[in-house]
């Protein structure tokens, strides 16, 4: 078996999100799928992170092997023939090493949450991020953005449904940039827990609209009470753009 | 009757086009339907320009004739919650002079065509802007382009259903950007014969993949002849993006 990197572009609001399930379309199962065409083979395309429903991508890393030997940039163009209007383009495809693992290599994800703010709704934009029909204090939420960098107990940041043992994570950065009325965060750790961004980025639109302090964030990193942080952020203004791994370096 | 000036957005994939027709979806049959369900009125809205089916915009403007006074802002918002959902927003609402005509008063209009160029196909970006999968040589497009700006005649760059009388237009300006992998190419002129934009891009990307000269737009310029000029770019590249009028000057 040959071991290939696979980087994934998908629109996530046509998915049930990165993991294969019974009877609904996923990113994960339509790339199998796109494997099992081109090579007969039934393999297993590991992710470097599970993205939920409606998440988007634009640069998940994924592994799989393949019983064939193929130049990698022939197997993007065969793997992208076979993935034609399903929502999924493969990027970039390389060989790896035989032991590198997608999950359990990434040394650091990337992320990106992006928010318009403006009164009118926006037909063309709408749908890839999430549109605040009030103008949020940015300097507020940068501000409030900054406790969350470093080493915490993220405990009160994850979904009810999140399953890792440990809650501490450490968070390397959270960058802001505003281009007209579209607001982007930039959030980069090693990993996170389930919906840990999403409930960030409802937490600190909270604290934009002015309904919470920014040095709040300190409390909530300090307690485990999921009941006080803000509403988890819908999936759509969510993009997992990157991941990096000790062999890149 | 009290006039009102609309800038308008819209998902262009959704309409047969600006213009209200027979059993399908216009943008203008919508706003008018939205005009009727917070009046009462049968008004005709008047577009500075008829985009065609695929094609988006951003910045359309238009004028209608209301029966009661409404504020701007409240304009705006009231027909915002009848167009939910349609893939029309009405962007800015205001009172114009009784005189005011988006149309003839229009003294430029601004378009852009947003080319997408990598190998590998985008499921967030195709159904936004043309992907075009070899690389385009920019300096010749740009090189090219420039000869459009002046008075020309544009007959060999209209479509066969072009009704204009007279086929001679003056552009403005013919302005590139890349970001990343996104070209885009701003237009300016006071007005345009029927898919000028289009089959300028067609042609101009025909220049970038290096099948004819910057040159020869000259003589196509020169030429009545539209079976030399190249094909009529695809509309979901297109975004009309704002009118200019002496009434904002």
């Amino acid at each position: 078996m040959y071991r290939y990197k696979l980087t994934i572009e998908y629109d996530g609001s046509r998915f049930c999100g990165w993991q294969k399930q019974k009877d609904q379309p996923s990113v994960q199962g339509v790339i199998e799928q796109a494997i099992f065409q081109l090579s007969g083979a039934q393999v297993c395309v590991y992710g470097s992170g599970r993205t939920d429903a409606g998440v988007h991508a634009t640069g998940q890393v994924a592994h799989a092997d393949l019983p064939k030997l193929f130049d990698g940039y022939r197997l993007r163009e065969a793997l992208n023939a076979h993935l034609r209007g399903q929502g999924v383009s493969i990027v970039d495809a390389k060989r790896a090493g035989d032991t590198f693992h997608a999950r359990f290599d990434a040394i650091e994800r990337s992320y990106c949450y992006k928010i318009l703010m403006r009164r009118a709704p926006s037909p063309l934009l709408d749908p890839y991020m999430l549109h605040v029909p009030v103008r949020l204090d940015i300097d507020r939420m940068m501000q409030a953005s900054q406790f969350f960098i470093g080493q915490h107990d993220f405990e009160s940041f994850r979904s009810s449904q999140c399953e890792a043992q440990r809650t501490v994570r450490i968070l390397n950065s959270f960058d802001w940039c505003l281009e007209g009325d579209i607001l982007m965060a930039t959030i980069k750790a090693r990993s996170f827990l389930h919906n840990q961004i999403r409930i960030m980025m409802g937490t600190l639109i909270n604290i934009g609209k002015k309904e919470k302090n920014p040095e709040i964030i300190k409390e909530f990193l300090g307690n485990k009470d999921k009941t006080k942080t803000g509403p988890t952020a819908p999936p759509h203004g969510l993009y997992f753009v990157g991941v990096k791994y000790e062999s890149d370096l």
